[in-house]
Formats: C-alpha cells, structure tokens, sequence
C-alpha cells in the first residue's frame, strides 16, 4: 500500500426513505470521483435506515433494495465504492423462517463486485448487539451463524477485499458498528481481519449519540491497534432514527484514526460532511489533531446534549412535517428549557406557547410565564381552565361521585392536557410538546391524558439537575437572558392545590438533588433497593451514587427515614410503568431511555424476602 | 426404562413474584410425592415468570433466583423434579457485558443435582426466539454460542439426563420451548438427544396461545417422533405475561404424547391442573384421546378466543388489583362485546358502564346503550357532553383558533375519554377499558386522549368479523340474549356528526368486509401495496386474502378505485402508528398484535418507484 485518496461521507440517513439515501449516495460517488478519490465510503445501512421495526419483514422493499445495491456498483466506474445496506439471500431462510438477511458492508469497484474468494462483493455483520434500542438478531443472520452453518471457522470468513489502487494494492479489513465494540463477545473481528493481512480497517456504523460514548469509542480503537498498527477509518452516519418509543440521535462524528489511534481527521457533530484524507503508507501516523480522550468536562458534556437535542427536535419536525409546536408553559424550569430548545431548533414563528391557569397558579409563575415567552418572542395565549374543572366536577358530583384531592389535581392536569392543548394543536395542525423530566417519568409524577400528553418528549432522559445546566447554557450562549432568573430559584412545583402553593414555598414530592440520582441507580446502574440499602449500611452510598458529601444526612434523619423513601420510590417506580406504556416518543440520550431501551414489564413490585427486613 | 409414574404440573406462573411461584412448586413437590409419583415437571422460568422486560439485568433478582433454585433442589428427597428458571454463570460475562444468564431446565433427584457428564444439574435452551414479542437473545446465552465458546460440536452438549426409578433406567432428553420449534433453524436439539440415547422427550415452555397454535404443535410433534418413537411431554404454564405494550394469554394445554405423536393425556387450557400418567415401556403407544389435529372450526376458534379473552380480563385485574372496569356504551358492536368479556371475566358488580351523548348520538344507539346495560345488569350512568365540548370550542373560538369539522369530532371524543371517563375511573379507583378493534387502531380510526385511552384493550387485536362472531357466540352461551339484536344489524359509526347519522344508514369510512382482510395482510401476512395490486391484477386476490368471490367487484369499481383506496389505507396505517405509541396495552391473539410484537418505527410511508405506478 502506498498512497490512497479517500472520501469517507458522513451523510444525513433518512430511515424508510431509500430513494432520498440513494440519490445522495449517487452523487457524493460522482463528486468523490471528480476529486480523485480512489475510494469513497458511507455509513451503515445507508440505504434504508438502520431502525425501521418489522418493516425489514416486508420483501418488497428488501427486494428493491437488492436493486439499489447492483445501481450503486454501476456507478463505481473508477472508484471502489463501499457501503451499508442489507444483504438477502432469497433461496435461504432467517431463524424466523423469512428470507435470510445479512446487515452487510458491500464493496465495489469499476462496477464489478470486489469478492475476497469466500464472499463476493459483501461482508457480513459478525456481532449483533441485541441491548438497549438494538435488535440486530431479530432481523440479521450472522457471520458466526453462517460459520457454523458452513461447519467452518469464523476466521475462514472474516478476510480482508483486495483492492488496486494508483499505487498498488491494498487489503480492506471490512467491519460494521458493533464489530468494534466486542468487549464481551468470544470473537474480535478486528483483530481477526488483522491477521488474516488487512493493512487498513473501515468499520461502518449506525452509532447513535450517548453520553461520553465517543470518548470511549476513541479509546477502543487505541486499544483494538495497539499490536496491529494501521489505520482505523470509522464512518458515522448523522440525522435522527426511530423506534417509535424513542428517537436516537446520529451524531456522526466519523473520524479517521492513524495507526496509533491518533485522530487524523474528525467531522463535525450533526452535520453532513465529506473528510477526505490521504493516506500515504501503511503506518500512518499522522495523527494530527489533538487528541481529546481525557477531555471530558461538564461544560462540553452540556454543549453536546444541548446541540443534540436541538437537532432532534429540527430533524423531527422536518420529518414529520408538523408546523407547529405547541407547548404549555407554567413559569417552570421545564417548559422553559423545552420551549427554548424548540425555538432554537424551529424557530420562533413555529413555536406557541400557551398558559392555562387554575385557580392555583400564583401571579409568580403566570408573570414568569409570560416573561419567557416576551424573551423567546413567541406566540403566547392565556387560556384559563377553571371552567372546564368545575362543570367536570359539577358533572360528576351530579353522579355521586366521591371525588379526592389527587383527582381534583389531576382533573386540572387532564382539562389542559387533553381539552385546550390537544383542542389547540389540532387548530393549528400541530402537535403537542412533553416537558417531562426523567425523575418525574419515573416516579409516575404526571397525569396520563394530562401533563403526559404530546407527540415528542424532548427532555424526558434528562434529569432535573441536567435541565438546570442545559437552562444556565441557553441564557449564557444568548447575549439576552432568555430564562428569566427567578425561574432558576422558585421551587419546583406542580400548582395543582395548595399544597403546592410555591410561594410558601411549597412544591413537588421530589427532592432532586437525591432522587434524581436514586433514579439514575435504578435505571442506568440497574440497582434495586437492596443493593442500595447495602451502599447505605456501608457508608458508601455518597461515592456509588456519586452523590454530595453529607447529603443523605441532610435529608434523612436515620435508616428508617431513608428506607421508608427507599422503599415508596421503588415501589412508584414499578407501578407508574402503566403511565409510561403510553408516553410519547422520548428522545435518548442518557446511557438508558424509558421506552424501547430499558424494557419494561407490568408486574407487581418484587418484595420478598431477598431482604426481608427491606421490603 | 420400565414403568415411572410423571407428574405434569401445569401451574399459574404470576411473573414477577418468584415467592407466589416458588411456594407453588415446593407444594406440588410434596403433593407428588404423596401420589407415588418418580418424577414432577413444571414449565419454562417457572419461579421468575417468563416475560420480565429488563428485570434479567437486575442482579439482586438473579442472586434470588440461583439461591431458590437450591431450595428446589432440596425439596427434592425421593423424586426427581424437573423445573426451569434462570442459570447464573456469575464468573463469565453475556455479550451485554453483564452476568451471564441461561435460560435453562434444572433437574435435581433426591436432594443432588443430576448430571449428564456435562452440565450438571441442568441444560440450556438451544433454540432462542427473537421475533414477535421474544427477547430471549437479549438476555440469554444460548447453547449453541456455549458450544462455540468450548469449541465444541454442540452434539457434545445435548446429552440425555439419566435418571433411575424404581424399575430401572431412563434416559431423559430436556428441552425448553422453540427447542421444538426448530423449523428455520440450524439445530434440531431433539433430534440430536434423540441420537444421543433419550427415550423420553420433555419440553418445558413458556408458551403463549394464538390462532390455532396448538394444532400445529400436535403436527410438529409427530413429525419430531417420525423415526424416534419415544414418548413425549409438554408442560406449558397457565398465567398471562405482559412485555408492557402486549398482554399474553398462557393457555396451558400441557400434553402427554405417545410415542407415534398421539395425545395420551391433555390439561385444560387456563387452568391449574396436574397431569398423572404411567409409562409403561420407551415405545409406549396408548394414545387414548381422540386426536384432533384435523378438528379445526370456526366455531371452536371462536370459543377458544372468547375464553381467552375473558381469563385474560379476569388476570388482569387480579394482578393489578384494580377495583372497577370504566367502560363507555355507545350502543355499537364493540362496546358491547367489550363489556359482555367484562361482566363474564369480573362479575357485574366491578363493571360500571357510562354512556356519554352530545348532540349527534341517536336515540336508537343510546336506546341500545340502555337496554344492553339492563342485560348485563350492570351499573350504568349517562353524562352527556355537550356542554364540554360547547365550552371548548367557545374558548378557542375566543383565542381565535379556526376549529375544522374532524377538529370538532376529536374534541367530542377527547371530552369523553379525557374528562368525563378518566374523572370517572379515578373517582371509583378504577381503569379505563378501551373499545378500539384492530382495524380501527391499524388505520388510526380513533382519537388520541380521546377513544384510545384506557389500561387495558381487550379487543383491539380482533378485526370486526371477529367482534361479530364473539358477539353472537356470547348470545349463544348465554340463555337470555343479553347483546340485544339492533345492535348486529346498525350500521357502525362513531356518531360525532351529521356525516355519521346512522339513522340514515351513514357510518364509518371503512368497509369492513374487505379491510378488515387487508389489515390482515397487511400485518399478519406482512404484505404491501405493491404485493397486493399484483393479486389484483393476477385476479386471486380473492383467494389470497381469503374474501368472498365477488366481493372486491362489489366495493371498487375499477383498478384506479382499488388502487386509491388502497395506497390510502397503507398512508393511513403507516401515519397512524403515532396514535399506536400511546395506546394502551393490548391483549395478544392473533398471529402479530401491535405493540411490542409487530414493532414499528415512525417513519415516513416508503413511496417510491418498487411500484412506480402505484405510489
């Protein structure tokens, strides 16, 4: 190998639309071919998208997609051209008894098949994550199962594709995604295609965004070429992708490593861009951009989230073509990071806010509702409720019904939920936005068909003290203070009775500082109560919860007090799943989203006696 | 092998709550030993339940899990039991990096694990579904990545358990659920013990009820036995199990096979029942029930299903421990079956009916209303709406918002399951039951915060022939008929305007004659519009989608009016999955229910040229 032009594409993937993916393929090939490129290459599943659900059951559009393969091969005239897309073999069958598919890496170049003597034109997903949002083995056949099926081993079918260039020639090491990460795995595909002679290894992937995930991403690649030095070309699609449940962000950042795991060259977050490099011999070490593995702070951590939600937001409205967000906005913290994250993603003209008052909204909240929307410059309309809760309650006491304190709450929630904001999205032909937060999505604190309502959740993997920096960075990349700054000082509060009464001080039954990271244990660290107790009890629970010093003191007198809560959140946690099934899309962006990554079941809490004395 | 005394266990497993399950098995331990009996089986993930979610990735539950499986151990002094749970391997790591976990079938006799030289104490589910609602790749390592791990044929894995009796010798072949389903698989784990010396197959499953299942199991065990006659045991639970979005039916039917594949003994379905039998030799043929492959009817379809239907009900509220069924009686079919499955499931007592007009509702259909209420003895209220609905649209019409006629049916809609219905269920501590059928939620017939809402659909995987069938076998059953016979002969209609009158015959846009069939081959035979204009033009659609002869003459008048309606109906399926997000748990049973066992994601129709002419 001695010199080689590459075009690596980071390239927005519309998910189920082939016809826009392909077009855009075509062409960046043809511009990768005028700026003499010997090689162009495009992320995983390019073709249709990576998370299309069961639509990857319909043999149509995996036939038409076979198609688009061969039209891609007939545009690689003077180039080599590789690419994700699916792989059928129509006279084999899935697990599933449909046709057998591959999640395939194909290579072609001037417009024949590139075939390393085993596969032609193609190789094959080895790993298939199957945690989280992923369900790789419900649709895809593997490369070890096609091993064994063969009767031979995995290292027979992992070779490098030999392709000539200007220079000489070069052996491709072809990986997709979850080939990299194989912490975990019995097999290294990496490792194995270095051995069988690859001098240079591309992996393709369909990554979503995850906190911190590229930090560890550049951290394997070091790790994976640390006694195989070549380079590493990783090419990330952007755009957003769904499975109904939870939208992902794609944040690209495609990166071209040298043989020491440098970063040669890296593209931007979120947005299409071509990085074309040149590679000049096999051990390039050309790492030329500093390295930033160890540069991890809360302030960037707070600028990637922010930009990311902020192109979830754009990519989902310009995919759905929904023309207007229509937002409740209470003189909270909530809604007035939503709404700012929809302004800067859509726009002010598409953004309306509306405050709907009880007769329990203080003027604080009102004038602060009213404050934000003039910063935002939005459209904003008042639009009381104390009629609607009264003739419901009038009706139902004229049918003896016997109506408690929490219903009269959650009548209010409900009458703007479901009879203004729905009434008013559908005038507008828009939709509704969720400002749930993690915490409250998790303790069930939200009134289904009331304040759990809308099309999208922005914010509901974010944890309250998350939505407090996300609000300090919105007023501090504006000149103008858009979040008024007693929004960041009034007490959380749900304004739904006078218990609630914040200007006694009075508000949710949540204590943030804690029990946004008694959540977190549960959800991403997958503790349960007993395994927290145990943290309690060994005086370490401050370090595992990554918690303040002296804080569970503060709010916790003793054992009892911190059990009894312990205890009554696990417990709410669990029950309130009902509410949770029917919550609106939420995008992810922690390292676990309710909805289709962390899979829930109906069931009634389980407290026997793994530790009688807790539960 | 000469003469053992088996008992099968066909045990309720409440999943979740291993200390129900695991108290259960200890006593049916005892009551076997009682009855002479040298070996008790119990079903698939007997002690946890089968559907957890993400519960497997809770440690503490796993640690539980091992320790109970030592207890069951020890109950076993003078019989051999046979039971599946998880196996931990806390020393290696599954391909999500966490605890490796099994699912597995223990087998322990008089106090001691049993060993097959390989594993000890229990072997391993070989075949691990993952399409429809399984998850099991998600969170089990299976036999076959076991084999690749020791580099092993997995033939050197699925050994026979050899266990002796009173009168000799056996040799046990153990397999879990799909291990039986193994068409479109690698492996035949029974074929292969079958090979390596069993004399007596055991499945132990998990195995949830739909459409005519158990036919094909009895055909598939025939056909495993073809050229092994050995006898062959099923032991399935009773129960259901929920993945969130979808409420399975565990229906039992525990079977004991000859060895030519006749059934010797069966348990009735949604029942706890103990199967005793006496084999006498390895090739007993005492095939004493009639069998009943071939018995396949509609009318035995339909008892199967409405049975179901009301165990599931009846389970549901059970393990919820919810009070009272909300349900609106609108005077149509549906309502009506819905709350007919109610009353038999719960009792009339916890069934409160609530009938809500507002100026569009006819007197017949609220007349029906009445008089179906009177029937099923019920408690039955009317609230109307309109005043709701009039102060709605008055408050938006002040904020001038231009409100459309679909706007004002929603808003009826919503004021019916958002403010009188949910105000309803929480004064009387009570759920919601949706009223949606398959066919309406396919093509999103249905309001969102409006008729979508509720905890529980009972009849939304059902297309309306079914709804009608049910509703004239519920009239069958039942001395009195208590589904008064208007409600069969109006036409249906959502009655939320004058388009809707159906006192002039005017009804829903939807013909349900043809699409209730076209849903079907939609979802079910996983079929597109591109696929189906091709039986149109090949002219057997009608035999494809099994219509009647004449029928599609009948509705369309030509290509171009078939065509239309049919990439309409497509449009709205694939839309209208946004309403499908939040909808509420569905009962499965039907080949693919919506929900977490046909899994969609949000995207944009796929519209381009597999058809260029079509859409």
């Amino acid at each position: 190998m001695n010199g080689i032009k590459i075009a690596v594409v980071q390239m927005e993937v519309v998910s189920g639309k082939p016809d826009i993916n392909v077009n855009k393929i075509v062409q960046a090939i043809q511009e990768a071919k005028k700026k003499k490129n010997d090689l162009v290459i495009f992320p995983e599943m390019a073709v249709a998208g990576y998370l299309l659900g069961d639509e990857w059951e319909n043999e149509s559009l995996i036939k038409k997609l076979m198609e688009i393969n061969e039209s891609i091969r007939e545009s690689s005239e003077g180039i080599t051209v590789i690419w994700g897309n699916v792989m059928a073999d129509f006279d084999k069958k899935g697990e599933d008894e449909r046709i057998r598919k591959y999640n395939a890496i194909f290579i072609a170049s001037n417009k024949k098949w590139v075939s390393n003597n085993i596969l032609n034109g193609y190789s094959i997903k080895t790993l298939l994550p199957k945690y989280r949002e992923f369900d790789d083995e419900r649709h895809f056949f593997s490369m070890q199962k096609l091993a064994n099926e063969k009767d031979i081993k995995i290292d027979e079918l992992l070779k490098p594709f030999k392709i000539k260039t200007k220079n000489g020639e070069m052996n491709l090491g072809l990986t997709l995604c979850e080939d990299m990460w194989c912490e975990g795995y019995l097999i290294n595909p990496t490792e194995i295609l270095l051995k069988n002679g690859a001098d240079l290894i591309i992996n393709i992937s369909a990554s979503p965004w995850t906190w911190r995930k590229n930090i560890k991403r550049h951290k394997i690649v070091r790790n994976l070429l640390k006694n195989n030095p070549v380079n590493f070309i990783y090419c990330n699609n952007v755009g957003i992708q769904n499975n109904g449940k939870n939208i992902f962000l794609f944040d690209g950042s495609s990166t071209v490593y040298d043989s020491n795991g440098k970063i040669m060259a890296v593209a931007k977050p979120y947005q299409e861009e071509t990085l074309e490099i040149n590679l000049i011999n096999k051990k390039n070490k050309l790492g030329n951009i500093e390295n930033d593995y160890e540069l991890v702070s809360e302030e960037r951590d707070t600028q990637e989230l922010y930009e990311g939600l902020v192109y979830g937001i754009k990519k989902f409205f310009e995919q759905t073509r929904i023309k207007k967000a229509v937002i409740g906005i209470s003189g909270g913290i909530d809604s007035a990071v939503s709404s700012s994250l929809l302004v800067a993603a859509l726009g002010k003209e598409k953004v309306l806010g509306i405050n709907m008052p009880s007769k329990f909204n203080s003027i604080v909240t009102k004038n602060l509702a009213g404050k934000l929307s003039k910063n935002l410059k939005i459209e904003y309309k008042i639009i009381p409720i104390q009629d609607g809760v009264d003739l419901t309650i009038k009706q139902l006491r004229e049918n003896n019904f016997e109506i408690s304190d929490v219903t009269k709450e959650n009548i209010q929630s409900r009458d703007r939920g479901s009879r203004i904001l729905a009434g008013v999205a559908a005038c507008v032909g828009g939709v509704i936005i969720n400002n749930s937060n993690k915490t409250e999505m998790a303790l069930g604190y939200t009134t289904l068909y009331g304040d759990l309502n809308g099309a999208l959740c922005p914010i509901a993997d974010l944890y309250k003290w998350e939505i407090y920096r996300l609000a300090k960075y919105i007023n501090e990349i504006n000149k103008q203070k858009i979040i008024p700054k007693e929004i960041f000082e009034i007490v959380p509060s749900a304004e739904l009775s006078d218990k609630q009464d914040i200007t006694k001080g009075l508000g949710d039954p949540i204590i943030y500082p804690y029990h946004d990271k008694l959540i977190r244990a549960f959800v991403e660290f997958r503790k349960d109560p007993k395994e927290i107790l145990e943290w309690y009890d060994q005086k370490i629970i401050e370090t595992e919860m990554r918690l303040e010093d002296g804080l569970i003191k503060k709010y916790f007198k003793d054992r009892d007090e911190f059990k009894k809560d312990l205890e009554e959140k696990w417990k709410l946690f669990k029950l309130s799943y009902f509410k949770r099934i029917q919550a609106p899309p939420i995008i992810a962006v922690s390292r676990r989203a309710f909805g289709f990554d962390l899979r829930e079941s109906q069931n009634q809490t389980y407290l026997i006696d793994r530790d009688s004395d807790l539960l």
